[in-house]
């Protein structure tokens, strides 16, 4: 393992075409990255993975949905209130801080502070503003989304998605059609996501336009099992329970039965996560998963689990898998009235106990009149999840009509019941694409002296194979060039290098990931072969030429080098 | 070929899953749609082929850049100053319309009217407010980009990207780096791009959000070549050239021949796009590519042509292929002041007359004294491309001096030169990518009394192949399961079904366009085989189920149903 310097990683993915500072030309703006052929490719190869995983595998559905949202989506979210951090400004120069990474090193939990705390201690601890020493300024809130309009004018407001969980969750009704009304229900979704930082910083870590890759399984809350937990059961898992915060290694089954990990289904995916990010490359040393706080777990979540990464900016959070209960729909219904729910069909209809709004006439007639009876009638059709703070809404000959419970009870009664609704549980697998990528290229970031080799996995690595010619003359350079034509595919790059020499080719190919490169040399001329060269071990073996795309996609499906 | 209504197909793409109107539960934004599962593994579909034929058969690299893009960018573009709409607004109502759509129907091209003769038309003609009758307002530009803030206050302004093509642009040095300062240089992009419509209308042709597939090819001037011309040069084009305005067929090599199509380079990917859209199963007899008439064409442009196909809201442009010339780069380069140019290298140095920069000594000394001297070293320094409007700034001991050409002149001498520099021309297919689905969809449609089938091409159906039990009962469902596990991956997807008569199954199925289906019945369990039935000629036959697999992949390969 090579102690990593992200500065000198960033320089590689500069100069090699993974990453780009974006408008570079211009200036540059803090907090955002493009991709590079080689780094778009890396990632394209990243969400094949996962897609392979949950679509293939797992057989859950994949949508697409808008970046740009309406301030009602987000309002039922909560982004709208919530989404937000501390800012000051320096009184003197103007420039914009967050407030808590002013007093870091001084409290142990700053993101814990209130403004007033944090004016306070400003003041208290000698606190200036660092670029030109001026006092700091009142700390606000800042609210972290893009805002825009939708539309001319700028009566609708529309901000740029905080998460693509939100596209997910306000189809619900129309996935859960396409799913003909059963649950499980899984549904993927990855895309752009947007968070205006105040000061970005840490490089592709915190990312103003960042890409995500997330998980919704919606679940019936009473059954948190999954089909195919019985082959994950006996993995083991590196944790740190919020009950001991201190790392214990133990099997999946042992996380579950312990109450460790809250129920089968989360603990599945927590497992199906290192899963993931192993396959990706990243060293299962070094990843770790770590159970959310009392205090920092979301009040509505069921449990809670960061998927971290050791790196060179310390242990970082890259997935977040979550039992996030029936907190979204709950919220979407609620702000839209819509019915978000489930109906768990019994067999055959049973005899239940059933929760119904019953009138209190003694109380309407003298209140409503004439209009008691209608009003009654409107409220008895009506169900107590249609109750909201109390209060029922009846549409009668026209009038909407507004109802506390001084005019209806809930009682209950016994009746034949078809299934009940059930509000699905969600349970979240989200993914940081951007902070994945980074992770993946610092764990396969090796170096000795002056010589890089990134050794990514072959799945990912974003060229597959190295073709040259020895020498660009003699007709080798011809033969290389038809094997190039032969192996390169869209999703198997082969890249073409006939100038150098032949080391420092293999340099180039090393430093960049390639598992494998083919040498076209005078005895390729006689006997059809190429040689074929492994990355990591540096053996050299001869193959048939017109063999070298079979032998790629072998070496692709896992057979070993050393076999071929 | 069936007469398509695009409510009847946008229903079947609602009910089954294609499409959904973005935020219904909040009453919907127009000009969104999100992608459902079978919308989304559709696109994603179309987005591979594309990336087949322009990473994996051109070997171009494909990068992703960010869509939030600072105000410089957009400059430099022309957007910020041109990418409007005209608005006008009903002086009673305040509703907003699009001014020049208010006249359609009395002028034959409304979109060339000036604001002052909308205005006079809307008097004239006695036009008025459609939804209330009120007076229209005074006619004014709409920027069409979203705006938005980035970072804290509101002193960066940013603009969301109307097209993915700038973001290839501004790392035009890095691309040129990465190709090892290599001519040509072909690089590709997909992603979001956004048009704050004034009032978006027909469904997905114009969305606020939409999804581009951009190529963006830089050829040196002078070379307007193709390595693979002369294997596309006896493909037939439906064209119509902007001379004569009337249909013709012709061969590519006869199109470049006879000057209808500019250049062999442009003439190559008119070609490719053809293969792409009838690759992805449009109908080649309702695909044409139309020139842009001189007055639409923008200046800069050599050439540019729409490739059109006939949708039921008529012939509507689905992709534009341009030789834009080295605007793209010019602007660029004039806006950031960077060097944006490709060293066209001799083989070895060459005499040469160059174009210099000569300081006019005369009427430099009179008018600038002792700083003369200076001056003119500054200016002989620089090139005549540094030459802005006509004017020359230097900096001569930290003070900015710009100078008329009455200060300096462009003159010609022989020099010893290593290459020149030139800006690299931009060949551009730009694909529209919501209108390519759309048609792809259209194109497929097929509709007999109550009975539609998508007669989509295997390669770009969202779902591959059915697998159904006869019968979900005497293990028929445990086997049927089987094949889909084996079967189904997240490339070639299975949907198991086992509800209904197995007519409505199979009707199902077409209805989305799914190719195959493996039917398992009682035999299955004697003979371990299975039917597999084909959608568009309902042929059946038998094949081992443990061939399932592999007989899928065949047939997605190209071999014909009646040879398995």
């Amino acid at each position: 393992m090579t102690e990593v310097n992200p500065n000198d990683l960033m320089s590689l993915c500069k100069r090699r075409g993974f990453i780009w500072p974006s408008f570079e030309l211009y200036g540059g703006v803090a907090g955002m990255y493009d991709y590079g052929p080689l780094g778009c490719a890396l990632r394209n190869n990243i969400v094949d993975m996962w897609r392979g995983i949950y679509k293939g595998r797992e057989g859950f559905v994949e949508i697409d949905s808008e970046t740009v949202n309406p301030r009602e989506v987000l309002a039922a979210s909560g982004h709208v209130e919530n989404f937000a951090d501390l800012i000051t400004y320096c009184q003197k120069c103007g420039a914009p801080y967050r407030a808590d990474h002013m007093v870091k090193g001084i409290f142990d939990n700053p993101d814990v502070l209130t403004p007033k705390q944090l004016e306070e201690a400003f003041v208290e601890h000698g606190i200036k503003c660092p670029a030109c020493g001026g006092d700091l300024g009142p700390v606000d809130e800042f609210n972290l989304m893009f805002r825009t309009n939708i539309g001319p004018g700028s009566s609708r407001v529309g901000y740029l998605r905080p998460e693509t969980a939100q596209g997910i969750f306000v189809n619900f009704a129309n996935l859960y059609r396409y799913n003909r009304e059963k649950l499980p229900l899984g549904v993927i979704q990855t895309g752009r996501s947007y968070r205006n930082e105040i000061a970005p910083r840490q490089g592709m870590i915190r990312m103003r336009e960042f890409n995500q890759m997330e998980v919704e399984l919606f679940v019936d809350p009473e059954d948190k099992d999954w089909v195919r937990f019985h082959e994950v059961e006996d993995g083991t898992l590196d944790l740190i329970p919020n009950t001991t915060l201190e790392p214990v290694t133990m099997t999946v089954g042992e996380a579950v039965e312990k109450g460790v990990i809250a129920n089968r289904v989360l603990a599945y995916f927590v497992y199906t996560t290192k899963q993931l990010l192993t396959g990706l490359g990243i060293d299962s040393k070094r990843l770790r998963f770590r159970e959310h706080e009392k205090d920092e777990m979301a009040h509505y979540a069921a449990d809670c689990w960061d998927a971290e990464v050791l790196l060179s900016y310390g242990w970082t959070e890259i997935v977040g898998i979550a039992d996030r209960g029936s907190w979204d729909l709950t919220r979407h219904a609620q702000f839209s009235g819509a019915d978000l729910t489930h109906l768990k069909r019994f067999d055959e209809p049973r005899e239940m106990e059933v929760e119904k709004v019953a009138a209190k006439h003694k109380a309407l007639g003298p209140a409503f009149k004439s209009k008691a009876k209608a009003i009654a009638a409107a409220m008895e059709s009506m169900s107590p999840s249609d109750i909201r703070d109390g209060r029922l809404k009846v549409s009668v000959d026209g009038e909407e009509i507004e109802l506390t419970d001084d005019y209806f009870e809930v009682v209950k009664r016994v009746e034949k019941v078809a299934g009940i609704r059930v509000t699905p549980h969600v349970i979240e697998p989200s993914h940081g694409l951007d902070r994945i990528f980074y992770s993946v290229l610092e764990h396969a970031y090796d170096q000795k002296d002056d010589y890089t080799v990134l050794r990514l996995v072959p799945a990912v690595a974003p060229i597959k194979v190295g073709v040259f010619p020895l020498m660009e003359k003699d007709g080798l350079d011809k033969m290389a060039k038809e094997i190039y034509e032969k192996v390169h595919t869209h999703r198997v790059e082969a890249y073409y290098d006939g100038s150098g020499t032949i080391g420092k080719r293999y340099a180039r190919m090393d430093e960049v990931g390639t598992p494998w490169c083919l040498t076209v040399d005078y005895q390729s001329l006689d006997d059809g072969t190429v040689t074929i060269r492994d990355r990591d071990t540096s053996d050299q073996r001869r193959i048939p030429a017109s063999e070298a795309a079979a032998v790629i996609d072998s070496l692709l499906a896992g057979k070993e080098f050393s076999s071929i």
